[in-house]
């Protein structure tokens, strides 16, 4: 069977309803009307290769449930494919809306192929990781052909969405010398090709050969996610002019993906002070034309290695209210060493809080029936509905368990005091 | 020595500078004029009960560091003194800046008066629950002399600021019956006094009886915490009839505590979506006249039990961002069981976290010098240095000592991707 369409937005704007589309039509509150129009004005994206077989599509922007993101990956330090894959399973299980496959050591093929043919999700990779990874020689010795036969062979396997820092031109490191930081680039992929380009004295490589990965992105409906590269490492450093340039950057790059029916995302940061959140929000919507907005975290603070899951799902669940649309997870192993099992699931757990508040503020159809039936169950006592109906039921099951009351009926926090109880006797039993 | 005041609000409308006065001005960014005038106009409140011999005062309130409060205390379920006291020890430990005794059974006046000798930081109680322990019959029996004498007991005990729920009057209860609720009553103290209005056919007996209160209030100095009986017990409840009516009453309340020179803050929510947050703070504020507002989460969804230090992190955030001086620590328990020193140590964690986001938001002075540090010794790859300045440094460094990278300067979260140490090469090492 032939296509009549390229990308999912190029079958939008002919208006166009691809198997994909229905997969979302299924689970979002949105009519196939209103997705039409903001797939084809890139308000959604709908990351989806044609070489990801068994995906099953989730959309990603304007007016859709806040989606949430796991990274995993083997690197140097921690190669064992089969604990990756372990977590790729439980990742599922947890409900996330998508993996990133970051590895930067060994066998990467093989195991991004198995995560493609393993996951329904969609899945995104950050190419310049893996050139590293594949050449084993030093970044800033890698070819420009060299950077897009990883790309190619990435789209080749199925991934859904790629990182690509194509922002991080000449002039935004212009903007990084004339306005120092306190901690200067913390991107993994930023910092390469912030050597590369200096080492070489030459433009990025994806800048300057946009057209080319554009080339690529209609051939296999690869999703770009603009990375950002000068996102800020540090409160201090948080909506400083290099990472303002990068996004104007970034926005005039959508505006050139549009123009080939590419799907776009822009990254988006970092560690932001509280009060600063709702203007990164609005920034990105402005100048990035109203594309979907992936942010990691924001951390609203710095000071809390070990608990940065809380500190991001703080952030998140602002910048999910005010824009963001697309949470990437972050650990409490984050700033400190590559998460276990254990440090996925509480990464996972708090952003999806995050996003499902974020989903109730902003007013999305029936977000709140969730919570208003835990409500009920609380009101009547009901125990194995609140534990069935817990966001984590095993938690708060082994939490129950642990601590029985005397009165079965109510919990060890309050016992015969119990509020809601007491408050039913006068308020209904009569 | 007597002295020439009665309370702090006292003191401050004389001009005199308190021995307490000066505790707070050792450690906050404000001045003694200032201070002066927001205790003196009841926007700044500092609890120091006269018995409370060795307290070094702490302030709540206007322009002031964010504070949290930790909640322990023996119950039915749960009556052993040592692991309480243990838990007093850990809080404090913890730097936290309050602990409130909700003691409900046992031996509760013995532990009161222990956990008030053992405490340099402000004490709380709520009365009434002690009253249901001390008495040993149905709660509706209790008179109001009876409620009176353990009042006066706990101000005897140096008990610094006592939750009283003198707003849950007959008025508030129609609006109860003519609004009815998902989760109606979940305040202990609250669903006490509505059962006994009911059964009693009488006003609130703090309500009818506020002068009585307020005597031993100027003769003690006790800062009257007046609870919020009626706060939603789910999101769906949040900013109700109920709940707003009675914030109208404690604000008249407020009053007339300040007519007689006594301080005051009031309690808040709750379960509140987090679009409703601010509304919530700027509605305290303006009906309770710029008293100092102490809240209980505002958790931002009800599905996440076993998580709600997270849901209450996120909305505590925002909550002291934009009003609220104090909150009230909530552990991953909560929902589900009394709380163990575990829960207690990430109750606290994730509530300290909120309020230090909420005062770099809110632009307090040198609040974020500690997050410059850390970035600094981040930027400098000082491993020893960022872990000594973790809000939590036995974690932060058990996380880095569980998987040491092949090269010490790097963690294995990036490996020889180290963006930092790469970045750092391009930008200053030339």
């Amino acid at each position: 069977m032939t296509s009549n369409y390229t990308t999912q937005m190029n079958a939008a704007r002919q208006r166009i309803v691809t198997p994909q589309m229905r997969d979302v039509l299924a689970v979002e509150p949105i009519s196939e009307q209103v997705l039409l129009e903001k797939v084809a004005a890139g308000k959604i994206a709908i990351p989806a290769n044609k070489n990801h077989k068994n995906l099953v599509a989730g959309a990603v922007g304007e007016g859709l449930r806040t989606k949430v993101n796991v990274n995993l990956g083997v690197s140097e330090d921690c190669c064992n494919l089969d604990l990756e894959m372990k977590k790729v399973e439980n990742a599922l299980a947890l409900k996330t809306d998508a993996i990133m496959d970051l590895s930067t050591f060994g066998r990467t093929r093989e195991f991004r192929r198995k995560v493609v043919e393993t996951c329904p999700v969609m899945i995104g990779t950050v190419p310049v990781y893996d050139a590293v990874a594949k050449y084993k020689k030093d970044p800033t010795e890698i070819s420009v052909d060299e950077f897009f036969q990883v790309v190619e062979e990435h789209a080749e396997d199925g991934v859904d969405f790629m990182t690509i820092h194509a922002g991080l031109t000449r002039v935004a490191v212009e903007r990084i010398r004339k306005n120092m930081r306190l901690t200067h680039v913390v991107s993994r992929g930023g910092s390469v090709l912030l050597e590369w380009m200096e080492v070489n004295q030459a433009e990025n490589p994806f800048y300057a050969n946009f057209d080319r990965l554009l080339d690529l992105c209609v051939k296999y409906d690869i999703t770009l996610s603009l990375g950002d590269g000068l996102r800020p490492g540090c409160l201090k450093d948080a909506t400083d002019a290099p990472q303002i340039q990068e996004l104007i950057i970034l926005g005039e790059l959508t505006k050139a993906c549009w123009e080939r029916d590419v799907q776009v995302m822009i990254e988006g940061p970092g560690h932001v002070p509280l009060n600063e959140i709702v203007a990164n929000m609005q920034l990105e919507k402005k100048l990035c034309h109203g594309a979907p907005f992936y942010v990691l975290g924001p951390l609203v603070t710095d000071v809390a290695p070990g608990y940065d899951h809380i500190t991001s799902a703080i952030g998140g669940a602002i910048a999910a209210t005010y824009g963001a649309d697309f949470l990437c997870y972050v650990t409490p192993a984050e700033h400190l060493r590559l998460p276990d099992l254990n440090d996925m699931k509480e990464g996972i757990i708090a952003s999806r809080i995050a996003a499902h508040a974020a989903d109730i503020a902003k007013g999305l159809p029936g977000a709140m029936d969730w919570d208003n039936q835990m409500s009920a169950a609380r009101k009547n006592l009901d125990w194995s509905g609140m534990l069935d109906l817990a966001i984590d039921p095993e938690k708060a099951r082994a939490y129950r368990e642990s601590s029985k009351p005397l009165d079965e009926e109510v919990c060890t926090m309050c016992g015969d005091l119990c509020a809601v109880k007491r408050s039913k006797r006068v308020l209904e039993d009569k």
